[in-house]
C-alpha cells in the first residue's frame, strides 16, 4: 500500500512550495503519463554535477581519470537504489497495478530512477542551492569514505565491476601463449567480453601481470568506443 | 605563435581574479603537468547541467529521450570544436612542442576540451552563476535554433551519427527475409555494427520500415550496453 508523499517529505525534512511535483516525482512511468521521467532526466544531470564538483574540491591531486572512476563509484544504479531504501523510498512510490504486483518497489532501477526524479523536483522547487545541500546531505557519508583505494582500483577490478553494473557477462581470460625459463617466464593472455567483438591481449612476467595488462586494454577499448571513462 | 591568455579573456568579455587558473584552462597536456584535464572534468558536468535545465525549462513537453538526445545534439565534440573556433581559442592554445608541429591547435579533440575547461575555470573562479551565465551566452543562439526537428530524426539517422561521432564503421543492412505477394509484402532486414557482437534484425511492409525497426533495435541494445540514452 502507498504511503501519503507528504509523509515522506516531512521524514526527509524537506518543505515543497509544490507538492504536486514531489508526487511526480514518485510516480513510476506504469501509472500513467504524468509520471517521473522528465524530473529523472534534470536529477541524473544536477547529481552529476554536484559530485563532480565536490569530488574536484576534496581530492585536489586526483587526475581526470580518478575523479571519473570516483564519481562512476558514488553516482551509479546499484548506490542511488541502497540510497532509496535507507530512505524507504519503495513504500511511497506511485506505480500502475503490473509493477506494484509484480514487485517493482524493490526494483534497483525503479528506486534509483525515483532519488533522481526527487532532486530534479528539489531543484524545481527550490533552487540549485538547496538541490546541493540534499544530494551532500545523502551522500555526506559515502564522501567521508571515499579514499585512494577506490579510485585505484586494479584493472581487472574495474573491468568486472564495469559489466557488472551493466549486468553483462564476465570477462573470459585465457593464455595463450607461456615462454621462458623458470626463473623468466612470459606469459600471452586474451582477454574477452561480450561488449567488444575482438578481443585484446596483455603480456607479462606472470599470468596475473597478463591478465592485468589485457583488462587494462579492454577498457581502453570499451572507453574508446562508448566515450566513457573508464 | 601562442597569444597571450590576458588577450583572450577580454576577448571573452571575462574578467578572472585567478588569471593563472584561466591560463591552465588553456594548457594542454602536452605541456606539462599542470594542464587543464581537472578542469575538463569539472566543465563537461558543469555544462551537461546547465543545458540540461534549460533544455528542461525550453522543451517541457519533450520526453527524457528527447531531452537527451536534444542535450547530446548541442554537447559533443564536434559542437564544443566549432565554438572554440568561433572564439578562435586555437590562437591561444599552450601545447607541447611535438603537438603544436603535428597542429593540434586544430584537433577537434584539443579544441573541445579547452572550452569545457575554460567552463571549469570560470565556475572555480566565478561560481555557478556566472559560469551558467556564459555557458548560456555561447550556446544562445544554438539554443534557439532547437526545434523538434533535432529530437525526432528518425532510428536510422541517430544510429549512424552516434558512431560517426565516435569515429566508428557505418552500420551494415543486409535482407535476410523477403515474402508475400507484391501488395502485402513482408522484408527481414539484419543490421550489423562493429560495437555489438550479434547482429539485431526488423521486420516491416517495407525495406525501408525494417531498416528503421532494425536500426531502433540497434539503438537500443546499444544504450543498454553503455549505459548511454539513444
Amino acid at each position: 500500500m502507498t504511503r501519503e508523499p507528504k509523509v515522506l517529505l516531512k521524514k526527509l525534512g524537506l518543505q515543497f512550495n509544490d507538492v504536486a511535483l514531489f508526487s511526480v516525482a514518485l510516480t513510476h512511468r506504469s501509472a500513467g503519463e504524468k509520471n517521473n521521467e522528465r524530473l529523472e532526466f534534470l536529477g541524473d544531470a544536477v547529481l552529476g554535477f554536484v559530485i563532480a564538483d565536490v569530488l574536484w574540491k576534496q581530492f585536489p591531486k586526483a587526475s581526470e581519470g580518478d575523479l571519473s572512476r570516483l564519481r562512476a563509484s558514488l553516482v551509479n544504479q546499484t548506490t542511488l537504489a541502497e540510497i532509496a531504501r535507507e530512505l524507504h523510498l519503495g513504500d511511497y512510490l506511485i506505480m500502475g497495478s503490473g509493477e506494484l504486483k509484480s514487485g517493482g518497489f524493490r526494483r534497483d532501477s525503479i528506486l534509483s530512477d525515483a532519488v533522481e526524479s526527487i532532486m530534479g523536483a528539489i531543484l524545481t522547487d527550490q533552487g540549485f542551492t538547496g538541490c546541493r545541500a540534499w544530494v551532500l546531505s545523502i551522500f555526506s557519508e559515502r564522501l567521508s569514505q571515499l579514499s585512494t583505494e577506490n579510485w585505484q582500483k586494479d584493472p581487472k577490478t574495474r573491468l568486472q565491476e564495469h559489466l557488472q553494473a551493466r549486468q553483462l557477462e564476465l570477462p573470459v581470460y585465457q593464455l595463450l601463449a607461456e615462454s621462458g625459463q623458470p626463473h623468466v617466464k612470459h606469459f600471452t593472455i586474451e582477454c574477452r567480453v561480450c561488449l567488444i567483438e575482438e578481443p585484446v591481449t596483455g603480456a607479462g612476467t606472470s599470468r596475473k601481470k597478463a591478465e592485468q595488462e589485457a583488462a587494462e586494454q579492454m577498457l581502453k577499448r570499451i572507453s574508446k568506443s562508448t566515450g566513457m571513462q573508464l
